[in-house]
């Protein structure tokens, strides 16, 4: 039979697509990735929704118990839920590759993700340079390698999404290191941390590929009702309250100026926007 | 009230969101934007699926005649419908700025475009450069600056997803020169036809950006049940028959061995794949 690996969009248990849902509906078992990414909805919410029962998938599922997942699949189908678009996340492409290692027929049910739904903004998704991703800083681990990168971006004029770290299920190193199993809770990195990295990497680093008075865009909860996008300088959006998560970074390139226009709207202050924005004319 | 910009993914009616859907069903008027995309199914199909009448807007209506689709917006609700994502052309942001100034409100309900969707290729979105567009050569116009964004990918050893030409109620030269609106058939450019155009121009820049034997991907109907992907070398790609639109295009940059291990799948000949291709190990 079939493993679908299903997209369920960004934001709550109406984003599955009309395929999606029929697919959900007529599956055996229904598994929930639940590691890379966050619904804004319960298990609960989308089981009463389903009218299906479903068996979360977290990290150590996946990636050592996929046999849990594939069994019978030779007599019923199966289900994998997945936040966004089902090939977001480097876990579920080694679910596929494994899927079809012992020929089981694996399809994908597309979605919106935040690596196009970012589009929102205003900054064309063309426009765009490589995604980068911005894990949070321990005392000893301040890895800034997505400095290089973002000074890629910009050097070609080009834009760049940072996507912002999530930390579910994770283990404290002595809890780790004692083999016990006792969670952190979950942490999701804010806009205001995430800029509050960035700057402290540009004060370390000092090539000016952004400063303080640089525009970039923080965004929260994209897709759901309550969404919020703020443009500002870098250091106006170190304070503003983007509320509960997700959140997601964009440090602008040269912006052209139909993107400005619509960039604009979201300003904090578009006295400063309009003199700090870097707007090419043709 | 409201003019909601509903995305409607990549190949079918049941690719609207379910939120998308009931959307749809309770506005007064339903446009359908049909120029820079195409769905795999017919106007009247999506009408029967809706239960409601759908108007077809082309770039003339959009880009001239907004106001009758804005026509009495402050009483009712309005769907502007989009092939793939909301954010995925210009001009659907262009026509957000414009309700905005009118004080119209906006929501946008996302969905998967090939922006996102082209992960099921396995090369990850985030080894990914900037996005370029192929657009057909003429007799007279043959423009390569995508050429340079190729090479600017490659040396930073990203991916490039490359976008290919659709020529939609475009009129000939002659008959524009005339004012006669007599309109061309459409035309979708084909993988053999990118790779063509794309080996034209290596011939000419001559900078080895990429060979006939580079390994790239060719995608046909992405998200639909008879999609096709198929990796080789630009050389035995030139003669595989995709099918029917809509095509897309890659040229990866340095693969990554878990990529390498998806990509494979799609071989057209494994052996040559594993000659050509250039894998990193770490």
């Amino acid at each position: 039979m079939v493993l679908y690996i299903i997209g369920l969009g960004l934001a709550d248990e109406k984003d599955i697509t009309v395929k999606g849902l029929e697919i959900v509906k007529s599956c055996e078992r229904i598994y929930l990735e639940a590691y890379t990414s966050i619904l804004m909805v319960s298990k609960e919410k989308l089981e009463a929704f389903y009218g299906k029962e479903i068996v979360i998938a977290d990290r150590e599922m996946v990636e050592s118990e996929a046999d849990a997942i594939f069994n019978n699949a030779e007599n019923v189908d199966i289900a994998f839920l997945v936040v966004g678009d089902p090939f977001g996340a480097t876990t579920h492409t080694d679910l596929v590759v494994r899927a079809k290692e012992r020929g089981i027929k694996v399809v994908s049910i597309h979605n919106a993700s935040i690596m196009n739904a970012i589009g929102c903004c205003g900054l064309q998704l063309y426009n765009y340079g490589q995604t980068i991703s911005i894990v949070f800083f321990t005392e000893n681990w301040r890895p800034d390698s997505f400095y290089d990168k973002i000074k890629q971006n910009r050097d070609l004029g080009l834009h760049t999404l940072c996507l912002l770290d999530i930390k579910v299920k994770e283990q404290s190193s002595e809890n780790m290191a004692r083999g016990r199993k006792i969670y952190e809770p979950p942490r999701y990195m804010t806009v205001n941390q995430a800029v509050e990295q960035l700057l402290e990497i540009e004060e370390k680093r000092g090539l000016q590929v952004y400063t303080p008075s640089t525009i970039a865009v923080g965004l929260a909860r994209i897709g759901s009702e309550d969404q919020s996008i703020v443009a500002g300088t870098m250091e106006e959006l170190l304070t503003v309250d983007f509320g509960g998560p997700l959140h997601s970074f964009v440090i602008p390139g040269n912006v052209h100026f139909l993107e400005a226009d619509i960039l604009r709207m979201f300003a904090v202050d578009k006295n400063s926007f309009d003199s700090n924005v870097i707007v090419l004319e043709h």
